[in-house]
This record gives structure tokens, C-alpha cells and sequence, in this order.
């Protein structure tokens, strides 16, 4: 099975700015650690904080289960505005899942309704940088079926 | 490690109806594959048509580690309703996680923003009876902090 | 043909109270003269101000027609605020006909729409208590059909 | 007695567009079938496509029992949009009663408010063509009154 | 000088319904008040309950002042709902004054805006039938300037 | 019979600026002009721009016949924005006009709305300065009545 | 291949009013254009400032391919009020394509919203009376099919 | 003089949770303390965190002065939601003062509208516990007239 | 202990006007009783129907427990549309109690939320001059503390 | 004549991804069936899912006719989102025409209002790739004028 | 040069209270300190609690260079409320600048729009006392054009 | 001390368009004068139409000192719709000054509130591209503390 994680918008701080909100564990500790967890598993990364380059890498990596089986996508800040997102997500041939780190609906009004959530297969948030854990987890039942 | 599965409204038809929505599995099968993967922990489970059944459950199992070390919370449609349910987890003091079946997002506008997210823990939603599993594995890191 | 009429919060007090909105008729009296008219259809009662009983009722009559054959639902207040009635009903196997006795269509703004409407076969309204009759009436058709 | 039943906008298709929303039976049938059903009873029936007709009709007949003993409306989407037919009801002296072939709480949300019912005597919406013989039944008891 | 009064829907009841509203004097009474009152001033009168024959007679009188030199217009609950009659006085040459009978400020919400007031030339409003005076007077100032 | 005319704040300003908006004429011109044509009338003229002082005003002068007839209330931005001047009228014993020389509805959103339309007797409003002698002519069949 | 455009209210003013919103040019030399431009097509052509013979005519000629084969329609300022012709397009066999001579994007907020949008095959708007030949040259591809 | 108090949900948590908003007193000392203030007074008390035992209460006592001279009911978090408990009350033959521990006004924009408001005799909230003895001072003016 | 009781607009007129609202008592009546009820406390009074004074007595008063020790504010519609006020209050050292007369929740949509509540201590509302009183007795326990 | 097409987000998927909505042919077919049909005009094509690139080409080709004679521009998704490209075809010399395969007023609520629409020029919508033809059409008009 | 700076409400209390928001320097202070700065140009400042005042300031000292040649004006909460300080800007003569000492986005929301805004010449805020210097800066730019 | 002047999109044109909202000045001109005015401080100077552009530069230039001292920034309509820009900016270390050359509260509603503003440390705007200077002038203050 191959996973790809897509982070958007200043996710590349993670580890640096805001521990309150975001930990302080950095995203390779976190990658390193998913790795070594699921041997079994192949799992890419991609971080951008442009919206385009995030579309470009669905369409590239989500349009055939060649590219990969499915795609756990932190789309930070363009969760709650980008509806070009969301169309690329719609069209995509894998599955995606919505992950944040923080709990999102604990935050302001704008982060209590994401636009891409219609869209995606289901969500897990607020659990930190454990989120994308458990979303590789929820992975594996869906690709078992 | 105890954690206490509360269940909701209409969450007793698991498995009879619109299995288009919520799947084919009842909830019992369900329990009985969580506590098979998870031998190591104690899970109670739960299941009130009535608001104030939760709020009491919450009281009795939630104000101690005494009562359990987490409670798994899906409240069907009073997550999207009852203010009361959200005051009684917010006096919690263990984690309480918001479970969905189904992915509430992509559902009728009402559904799309849940009142007691802001008090919970995290939130996993969308993916099926797994969602619950998925809930199990976030505790073990949670209660591990 | 076997009925079941639920009344909902407030509906204890038909005949005690507020005669200008719900008349001076009590509920027996309206359950009397229907089982007269209509000798050939057995017609259950029920009675709670609990959302939780009014789901649990649905739960128990309304899955199949070993229950019942339809539901006469006036959930009062309820009908405009509870999303776990409107899911009971969606996931009932007989048709739940709404009733209010006064034209909640004009009376406040948050009387005007109906959270159960949408699940509801239909709706009669503004008879007084003769709205009873007339979903009884309408059952007739639904039935023969 | 003597009732007079108006058909709005897009009505005198019934039973020739969309029978998944209005059914295959055209007015005429349901009209015999309501005569023959209530011989004690005279029952006209007109039907328009324009707003201003719908406003000239309740005046003509609903501005004293001269004219008819009720009126049975089903202003289609009228209702929805027409605060001048409204005010033609509130102005009429015999009581208007709101008629809708389909279930109008489960469409768009447009149609989730009539700006006309809260001037009318009651609602009947969601039984197909048998709405209108609900609506014949209520008139035998509000005129009994 | 010459004035054309058109009266919207329903206002072919005055003085026969509603008197706590519109009080009881019809509208002849105070058209023959009003052109013994303004003998220089040329009077016509039209009513209608059709918005399509406002527009037709506003078209009619208003393109030019071989029409008519003014318009007072009482288009009743259209005011407040039709954008076609709105246009058509934007597209007129001669100046219209909205006028009403009662203060329509004081009542629903839905009346307390005006679809047609941003493009009439002014507003006279809550002097029951005294309103089509005040709007004569004041077409004596504008047709003066 | 004794008017009050009562300018709110920026009035002051009559003739002096914004001609395209309110025209170039000076309110002591328009006063005398008024005082001319009605020479059996009393006309009071006080301008503030305080809230204060306008509910002030509304209180010496309203509270009973002996104060004046009627207020001419042209309450400026005020208008939109003061529920305390509209409760000074609701609680006044004479009538009181709400004038406008602009066509408020024209203007912005915010003008659409009176917040002292509800508690006044009728509204004249866009005619320029020509709107207050239209109050004083709606003033004499006031009274006569 | 026989199309009907049909204009909605105050269209019938077409080059004789608001030049700068218009333009200067009739329908009738549009007209003419068109049919020199499409001899092979019949152009047939209604205008009317009711709302009610709007629905008619779609009723007359939509209802079968031999009434035409295709509606054009400039329903004007009923474009955005109208929900009983949306419901005469819905139920209409042949398809209607939405017209506006001026670009209603650019203008008041409530012409930004199509009522009648979503239930027309597409829309034209924004070139003057060139959108009528855009609708023409759209249709020949839509019959093609 | 006997008066019934009413806790809603969540408040049998006084004195145990949140003491930052609630404060540390427990209800039973509140109870003792009005006991000894107001000897002359019969005080009884209920809470629950179900709404429809609520209901049953203010059914039960309230129905007469049989069963109470007035409650004073702090609804808690149904204050905001229950539309059931606002009509209880308002069938109610005794008056009911609103009580609330915390300055509701101060916290989310949910809390600052109350849904039973409209119906209650007045409102007492954010002064910690003593609302409770203010709202019993009340009560004697209340019951004194 | 030295309280200042402020009243706000209109509130002068109190025992003069609309007694259906604010009872026949004027508020010296209203004064004298609470100085013989309270004689261990000083109790001054002002009202203005001016918003920058109610500021300034705030300011002049609030500043220091040398002014007073508390203030009763009635700011009657100014409750609902100050913000100026609000930031008085909010910079004041002294607690400042929100009073009204009138359950104002159960008035206009605009009387149902106060703009000062969120920065107040607590508020008494709908007992009529009681209120005061009310006021007075809370206090006397928040001094206490 | 030199027209430019722009395609904005997701469109470089046409042709391979849900063709119920946006058809099953590619954007090369669809320009060799124009450049065909249209020899005398030469037409450019550039598709980006960047925001950025979007302004950008319309910055480079836009701001003088040496760029070219227009632009059709499809934006996609950003059409409702993105106040960037609306500013920077307001600030273009070159008219912009948007063009939309579907018709976007029947889809989602987010697609029936476009960011962009108030300052294009015109706008053709729902004929499927049909649509950039009409476009091209209009362009013939728009450039001869 | 001449500038005149406006204080409104609650602005007589900067360094005296809530210097978490305002800093604890007075305005005395910062008026020395402009003097110094800008020993060119006349300073002369005001502060008033009243609505009315300010806009008696505008009109006395804004109609004409003979006042002053530019106001700098922090309207306070006014600034949020009050369309008549609006229209009395929007009918001064020199230019007006909107200054606020906090970072007024950041704080409710009914602090981020600005009543007055849009009729001002520009803004400064978030700076603290220093926001004052920048609009003097601001004025020398603006008068030497 | 270093600034780094960050210029969104559009920004490129000024000078060239619309001089009417952005004069007519070019950005070089601007910062050419401000480097003569400024010698001491060290000012650099980006623009992008690309909104993850604007991230990126805020990343590599705010997250700590050594990047630079303060970042100007006009995100132009990336100031209403990007809340990934307003993440960035709230995980800066440097304090970001908002900069609007036209007074964009007298724009369209959409430009009235600044998604930006409530993470940056103040705002300039209104003032031509003299608006860059005061930011300037204001970091020499914020940069003195």
C-alpha cells in the first residue's frame, strides 16, 4: 500500500511556531515515526503553501491507483476557503482523508465548516500530529475492503 | 485502560436500517472486534434515545478516573443540537471523543457543524464502524501522555 | 388497521389549558369519538414530554408493520427542534403522518418550519383537534394504496 | 354547501409532467372522484396561471357565504412568493384552507415557508390528490361550527 | 396638469373590508373628494390585481407626458415584492409617488421595505385615504419645478 | 392648532451643503414659506444635533395637548439608528409625522430601514424641503378628525 | 427547427428607453436580424408583462417538440423572482435557454441570483440583443444532439 | 408562601466543577441558607438533566396554586435550546422567574438569547448563587400583589 | 454603603406614560421606598436622556470606590444599541447591575439582547420598580464579598 | 483577430474525469473543432490550477490589444472565490468573457453567485464545451463593435 | 497648517484605565509630544462623551480652511454606531482622518467595521498614541497636494 | 533596521491602471522616495500575484530577526479572502503593518473587513501610496520599544 500526506499552508513551521496550538514535535519525526510503525506501508510527502501546487499533486498522484491508494491531505487554511480543492478532491480516483492536527471546532467560526469535507472520505482532527496516525490506520480498513 | 463507548439517538437501529448510510454490522459485532484487538482494555458501552440519559452517563462515568480513563461519544443528532450534552462534557475531566459513522460533511447543512465539537477532544468521523476503532487508537496515545 | 397516535410535549395538557389555542376538547374525548367513526381501525395512544420516549416509540411500533400500520405524530415543540425525532422517522418502515392542532403557520417565526417535515409522508394542520380525524382519514388512502 | 377548489400556477399539468412529484391522475379524475364522494356537497373549481386571476377569484367568492362556504387553495408556487394573494385570504370572509400535492417540507427550502399560510384556516400537504379530499372532510366540520 | 392613480391588489375592497386597517370609506368617495378638492387637475383612476396590467398601464401612461404628468401609485403588497413593476417605474418619464394608506412601517417586517421606493420620486404613507391628497399636493410642487 | 417642527442632527446644515442631496434652499427660508401659506397655524422650529435633546424636545412638547398638536419629525441619520427617540414617540400623547427631504429608499441599505417609522403616524419622505409642507397639510385633516 | 424567444416584462420597451443599460436598438430590427441570419430556423416571438402568460406560453409551446424545439427566454426582472415560471421551465419538454441583454452580474445584488437558473439548459448574458443569437447558434448544437 | 425550584441540566455539578464560572458553594448550602432567610417560606427543589422531567415538574406544580405559589427555574443549557419547556411555562398557572448563576450575557452568543425568556415573569442572572435568593426576594413582591 | 441608581431614556416619563409597560409608580415613590427599606445604605439618583452624559456619570462615579460602590443601571434603549456605554462600563472599577422594569425578552427582537450585558455584573429584569430593589438586595451581597 | 482562452482549476481533467458533469470530450478536441471553425481568428490556450498564474496571464495578454483582441475565461472553482482575478480583469483593457461548462446555477449554493461575473463582460454558461464557441461568437460581435 | 484632534467616548480615561488596550500614557502627554514634533503646525484638541458634541465640533471647524485643515478624529465606539458623525464628515469641507489606538480587527466583531470609514479620507490604527502622529504625518502629505 | 515591503496581487500595475483608485504613481517612484527619506533604514521590496508566494516571503523573512525587522504588507484582495495568509502572519516573529493605498472601507462590502487584520500589529490605509511612508514612520516607533 502507498499513502501519500499532503501538508498545505505553513505546515512547514510545524515544530517551530505555535507549540500551544501545533506541538512541538517536528513533521519528519512524525513521517520517521509512521514509517517505522508501518513497515509495510510505503508513505510519501509533499508540503505547499500554494493552493495550485496541492491540486497538482492530487491530479498527478490521485487520478490512478498507480500513483498511489490514497491520500491524507492536512490542507491547513485552504480547508475552510478553497473550493478548487474541493474539485480536485471530487474528481480524484483514491480516497482522501481530511486530517488536522489541532481541534479545528474549537477554534474560530471560519474553522468550524470545512469545504473540502463534502468531498472527502472522512476526517480526524484534533488529536495532534497523532492525527495522521490514525489516519494511515483508517487506511488500512479502507483499502482492505 | 477503561473507556466508556456512549452512543446516541436512533444509534440502537445499527445494522436494521438505511444501511446505505450507516452499513450492515450491528453494533455487538462491533464491540466484540474492538475487544478482541484490544485485549488490554476494559470497554463499557452505552446506548439512550434520551438527551438526559448522556449528560447523566457523562456525570456518572466522567467527573473521575474512577469511572473510566476516556468516553468515545457518538450522539448522533443531538451533536448537532443539545448545548446541554456540550455542558456536560465540558465539566468532564477525562478526554471525550466525538465519533461519527457516517461523514457528517457531506450530509444536510445542519449536520455540518457540530455543537459539542468545541468541548471534545478530537473528532473522527466517516468512516464506518471502524470510526470507533480508529477512536480506541487515538486513546492509547492520549492516555500514554 | 392498526394506529398509533404519539402526542408530544405539552399535549398532556389538551382541554386543561390555553383554550384559545388548542380548544376545550380533552385528548380522550377526541380518542373516543375516533374509535367510534372509525370502529374498523385499532388506534393506540401514547402520551410523553421526553424526546427520548417519543424516539424509542417510533423505534418500537414503527419498524415494521407488526407494530403498527402508521404513525400519527404531533410532536409539538419538538417538531421544530429535534433532529433525533426527524432521524427516527427517516429510519421507520411505516409512513408517520404530522399533525398540529393549531396553524402553527402563524404563530412565531421558529413555528413555521417544521424539523420533521422533510421525513414526514405530510402534514395536517390548524383543525383543532379534528386534525386527528382528518390524518386518520388520509391513512385510509396510504394504506389502501 | 358549497366549496370552491383553486388551482395555481403550473396545475393544470397535473397528471401530465412529472407524476414522480404529482402522480399520474389528472384534476378531472380527482374531481369526479370528489363529487361522487360528497354528492351533499357542490364543488367548483377553477384554476390559473396568473396571480392577479387567483386575487379576482377569492374576491368574486370568499367576500361572503353568497359565493361559496370555503375555499380550498392550492396556490402552488404562489405560495411560496405571493404576499398580495395573502392578503386577498386575510381580507375573505369564508375560511381559505392551504392545499399541496406533495410533501412541499421535503423540497427545496424555498418551499418550506407559505407566505400564505399564516392567514389561512389550516394546511393539508403531502397525500397526492387525496389532499384534496382531506381538505373537503375538514370543511364539513369547520362549516358544522 | 393631469394625474393617473393606480391602485394594486386588493384595494378594490376599500371601505368593505379591513375598516381597522383601511378605514371605511371607499375609494370613490375619495376620488370625488379629490377632484372637488383639485378641480384644475385632471384625475384618472385604475385598479388592478394583476402586476402584469400595472406594468402594461404604467408603460401606457408613464413613457411620455402626452400620458400623464404624474403617477401616484399604491401598489399594495407588489411594493413590496415585484422587481417587474420597480423596473417599469425606472423606465418611465414621468415622476411616481408611492403612496399607502396605513403606516406599513408599523406592520409585518416584509412591509417594512419597499422593492419599488428607490426608484419613485417620493413616499407618502400611514394618513389612511388622505395619502392620495398629500401626493396630489405634492405633484402641484414637482410638476411646478 | 400649534405644529413643532423638530430638525435632527445635520440639519442645521440646510442650504449649505450637499445641494445635489438636499437642494439649496435654507430651512429659515422653508419656514417662512410654511408660516405664510398657513397663517392659522403655529409653527415651533427647534434643530439639535443630540439624541438627547431631541428626546428632550419630544417630552416638553408632546406630552399633552398643551405643548402642541403635532410633531414634524425629520430625525436625520438618527432615523436608522435610535430606538431611544422611538420610544420617546411611542410614549407621546400628539401625533407625530416622520419627514425625510431625500428619498431615503434610495440611499443606503441602512436608510431603507425607519426605526421610528413603527411608532410614528405616517411618513412623507422625498419630496426636498416641499416634504414638510406636505406634514403640515397631513396635519390639518389629522386634527380635524 | 422551430425556436420561441419569449420576453418578459418591460422588454416590450426595447430601444425606446434606458439606452445606456439596453442599448438603442428594437426588438423588432433584432428580430429581423436573426431571421435573415438563420433562414433555416423558424423564430417565432412573445413578449408580455405577465407573469402568468409567461407560463402559459411555455405550457402552449414547451410541453411537446411540436409546440417548437427550443425556448429562448428573457424573463427580465422575473428572472429573479419567479418561482412559479421556474416551475413551468422544470416541467417543460423542450429546453429553455436563459437570455439577459445587460450583464445582471454587475448589477444589484438582487439580479446576481437566477431563480429560473437551475432549471434552464444554460445561459447567455451580458452582449446586448447579441445574446438572442448566441442563444440561436447555441441551440443548433443542442438540437444537433 | 411554597416555592419550587428547578435545576436543569448540569447543575447538579455545583460546587463540584467548574467553580471559575459556577463558584464552590454546593446547592445544598444554597438551599439551607434560603431556608434560614426565609423561614416563612416553603422551599422546595428538583433538578434534573432531562428536559422532559422538566416538563413533568412544571406540569405537575404548576398547573395550580395547589401545587405552588411560583418556581424559579434555572434551566441551564435548555434555557437556550427548548422551545417544549418555553410552552410548559407558558401554560403555567403560577409565575416563573429565570435564573441564572453566571452573567450569561457574557458568554457565547447562544447563551445571550434566552428561549423561555418571553414567557417567564422576569430574569435574574450573574450574581453566583445568590440569583437564587434575589429571585425568592422577588417572588414576595410577585405574590404580595 | 453608597449606591447610584441611573435611568436612562425616557425614563423620566416613568409613572406618566404607558402604564401597561412600566406601572403607575413614579420613581420618586419608587426611591422613597427603597431609602426607608435600605437606611444603612446611601442611594442616589439620576437620569438623563442623554447617552454622553449616562458616560459621564459613569466615568464621575465609577472610577473609585470614593464615587460609590456600586451602580444600578437602567439604560433603557440604550441597552440595546450603545457601544459607548458598554465601554463606560467595561473601564468602570466599581460593579455596575443591569435593571430593567419590563421583561424586555419578551418585547421587540431587538430588546432581546443588551449590548451592556456582556460587561455588567448581572442583571435584574421584569419585575417592574422592584427590579430596583432586587438590585439593591444583590448588592448588598456583592459588597459583602 | 487573437483570442485567448484561459481554464482554470481541475480543467486540465476534462475529458477523463466525471463526465456526467463537464462531458466526455477533451479541451484538444475542442480547440481543433474551433481553430477549424473559426480559421480567420487565432486562438491561444493556457491552463493553470494557480491563482497566481491566472493573474499573471491575464496581466501579460490583457492589458494592451498587441496582448490580444479578449479573453474567454473559464475559471473553475476560483470563479466564486478568488477577489484576486476579479481585480485583475477589472484593471485589463481587453474584454474578458467567462465561460462555464456546466450550469453552475444548478449546482451547489457556493456555484450561483461568480466573484468575477460583475466585471466581465458577459458570461455563456451550461453548454458543455458548446460553450467556448458561443464565446468565440460573441467575440466576432464584441470586436466588430 | 491647523489640526484639529477629536476624542470621543471614553477617550478622557487613556492612561487612566485599561492600559492592557490604551497603554498608560495620557493624551496630555501625547499632545506635548505632537507639539514638539510638529512645531509647524497649530494643534488644538477636543474630547467629548456626546455624540452631539462631535458633530457640532465637525460642523464648527470642518466646514471651511477657516476652521482647521484637517480633523483627526477617534470616534471611539461611536466610530461603529453612529451614521450621524458619518453624515457630518460626509459633509465637512476638509478632510478627516479615522484614528483608533488599538488594533480595532482584532477586537468583537462590531469593532471591525467602521460606520464612519467609508466617508473618511483614510485610516491609522493599531499603533497606540503614535497612531495620532502618523495621521499628523498623513496631513502634511494630504495639504501639500 | 531592515523592512521588507511584501505587494499582492495586482500590485504590479500600479501606475499603470486605474488611476483613479491607485494614482498614478509607480511602486519604483514609491520606493525610490522612501529609500531618499528613509537612508538609515534598509527597505526591500517583493510582489506576487501568487498567494502561497506571499506565505513563502513571510516564512523566509518573519520568522525571526535576521530576516528582518517588520514586514510591510498589502495583500491587496488577498486581504479579504486568504486565511492561509492570516496563519502566516500570525506565526511571524516580526510585527506586520497592513498597508491599503485606497480607503478601502468606501469600497465594496467585501473589502470593508480585512481577513488579515486581526493577526497584524495595525493598519495604514487611504493615504495614496503615501500609505507606505506612514508604515514606515509607524516601525520607527514600533522598533524605538
Amino acid at each position: 500500500m502507498k499513502l501519500l500526506i499532503i501538508n498545505g499552508p505553513n505546515l512547514n513551521l510545524l515544530g517551530l511556531r505555535q507549540p500551544e496550538i501545533y506541538g512541538s514535535e517536528s513533521m519528519d519525526d512524525c513521517l520517521k515515526r509512521l514509517r517505522q510503525r508501518f513497515p509495510e506501508i510505503e508513505i510519501d510527502y509533499c508540503q505547499s503553501n500554494h493552493e495550485g501546487v496541492i491540486i497538482d499533486l492530487i491530479h498527478k498522484n490521485g487520478m490512478s491507483e498507480a500513483g498511489c491508494d490514497g491520500i491524507i491531505l492536512n490542507a491547513g487554511a485552504y480547508s475552510h476557503t478553497s473550493l478548487a480543492i474541493a474539485d480536485a478532491i471530487a474528481s480524484a480516483m483514491v480516497p482522501v482523508v481530511e486530517v488536522h492536527i489541532s481541534n479545528v471546532a474549537s477554534r474560530e467560526p471560519i474553522r468550524r465548516v470545512s469545504m473540502i469535507g463534502p468531498v472527502c472520505h472522512g476526517v480526524v482532527a484534533g488529536f495532534g500530529l497523532d492525527s495522521y496516525r490514525l489516519a494511515v490506520e483508517a487506511f488500512k480498513e479502507i483499502v482492505a475492503r
